[in-house]
């Protein structure tokens, strides 16, 4: 629907093995000193020099995390890669390479997949990582994309999700719910599409959400922009299965109790007409779709000064005693148990 | 058909993200020094000390790498970390991590999922290394696994594909083709299994070859055994796509020729009677047909008193000055190309 018509013709089978990863891969230039041997042999080889590593895995899957009906395939690779960055900005760890294994059909054609590569290399460009290794395999299941984020960080840096004290403030950056609620718009536009082809898709008003959905970026700066606050957070994740299954994660790994108060929640205008639009409270959103790929942490309290005129980050909560649920305080005052819904529903959209 | 019909019946859906992955690897130990953090944060966290990092990355997918209606579940779990391993072993570094991301139906019951993790475990433990990261996700795809392999050396220690010389020894682990027509025999058995179903599927006399396919071993022995010969490789590959496959990688990447003599080529009795009776030369099985898991490396020729009574390894031909074609020596002294057919007879089985 969004994508263009592009004269798609050329076969993969047209490639060998050498011939198609390398023709992916050849406008892709290493650039970080970690990387001693790239693409090209049975591993990467990378120098840690005299920091810990960290290694994420992600597995991003046609007609579950995406849907190519309405995702440019360029936007497709850039996204894949923010979400393998992601996960190494929650530890609070510099990303330096990524290795990419995407298992495709072979009557996708290469043109196609150059598209995704091309995404690939913008995001490897502006976040300055390295590919490293992968490969394109065939599939007879639809498009499954595979990033593993390899990044760097001194011991003493490295941010788990269990250090959270009772009192600690909770911290979010950015604004939540974006890329919850672009995803409906274009759900419901897609709906639109199938019912009538001719209809071109109204997506004017909602350019903040829908970026938020199809090009997230991942919070690379957060870790010096903490530095120059003086900032060591004391438990840190990203936000990538929604608000509520995220506060549950720090919870149940620190053993502490949250307290959150849904009226400090960030969230954009267009979050907030959006999701009037569509009948549902945009603190649901928040809550339980994701793919914000902002950093939720705890800090301890003495550092509430050093934060709170910070425009990247809004404190959401505080940690309290360990409980069994993490209470939200609404509008109307009332303190309630937050569940995660994010990730089984999301499971259950398979069937 | 292999399989047994085990009492499957717990829907995933009833386990919540945390309870998943968290139940499927409860009875995982992390036993490297090198693991400071497994599974259970966004990212693994590992220690180098002073050598290099080496990561690799394989995704396995159902109908093009396995086929569930005769690969025992327990077993595909085993041998999605050897084919991890393997990539390692051919580098000359040792693999400690392993990270294993599974996407799968929510049709899929639990105890399903736990046959693939037990083999997993088991492999863990033989190999010894450490499951630190991964997950689980639905997927309305199929089965697909990708496992990532991060392994350590020191920096002259690794081995790449690239440093052949001309003159230089090409030598190979073990024997090669059991696992083509290990592979052979199932499809065959499964063939008259559809047709059917009450038939009980002939397997006696085959035991060695369907070994090879269903629970190959990764060479993890390889980096010491060549210690203690005091035998460093100038080039190094593992025989994961077929032995033409590898050997014009290897031919590629060092800039060198190959002179190749098929009668040396190790193969076990149970290769050679096999391929007899499906019509199939044995050798064209072994240059197009993978999985093997054995290692193929070149060795300077003043090595070869202190590698040519190794039980563990054979000469198969030597390294020449670089031309187009690798040349074969056949039986009856002809001489002619070869041809890499593997990955693309691979890559075409997935319309």
């Amino acid at each position: 629907m969004l994508n263009n018509k592009n004269p798609y013709k050329t076969s993969i089978s047209e490639y060998g093995e050498f011939g198609l990863i390398n023709h992916l891969t050849q406008n892709f230039i290493l650039n970080n000193p970690s990387t001693l041997q790239g693409i090209g042999d049975d591993a990467a080889v990378l120098d840690p020099k005299d920091k810990k590593i960290l290694v994420s895995t992600d597995t991003l899957l046609e007609n579950i995390h995406f849907n190519l009906a309405y995702t440019p395939l360029k936007h497709l690779g850039y996204k894949s890669v923010v979400a393998g960055l992601s996960d190494l900005v929650a530890m609070n760890a510099i990303p330096e390479q990524i290795l990419i294994s995407i298992a495709v059909s072979n009557r996708f054609p290469v043109e196609a997949l150059e598209e995704i590569y091309t995404g690939i290399n913008l995001a490897c460009k502006h976040y300055a990582v390295d590919l490293v290794g992968g490969d394109t395999a065939s599939s007879n299941l639809g498009l499954v994309i595979n990033i593993t984020t390899v990044g760097y960080a001194h011991k003493d840096e490295i941010v788990y999700r269990k250090g959270a004290k009772p009192n600690d403030l909770l911290v979010v950056s950015g604004d939540l719910g974006g890329a919850y609620f672009g995803l409906q718009v274009l759900e419901r536009e897609n709906s639109v599409f199938k019912v009538n082809p001719n209809l071109q898709p109204d997506l004017s008003g909602y350019t903040y959400i829908l970026e938020r959905q199809l090009k997230p970026e991942a919070r690379t700066e957060i870790k010096s922009l903490l530095k120059e606050m003086d900032v060591h957070p004391t438990s840190m994740i990203d936000i990538s299965d929604g608000l509520a299954s995220e506060i549950i994660h720090l919870s149940q790994q620190s053993k502490v109790g949250f307290s959150i108060y849904e009226d400090k929640i960030p969230m954009d205008n267009q979050v907030i007409t959006t999701a009037e639009e569509f009948g549902i409270n945009p603190i649901t959103g928040v809550l339980n779709g994701g793919e914000d790929y902002e950093i939720l942490f705890t800090i301890p309290i003495e550092d509430h000064d050093k934060i709170k005129h910070n425009p990247n980050f809004t404190i959401i909560g505080h940690a309290t005693e360990y409980v069994e649920n993490v209470l939200i305080t609404q509008g109307n005052a009332q303190r309630i148990p937050l569940n995660a819904q994010g990730w089984n529903a999301h499971f259950s959209k398979s069937n």
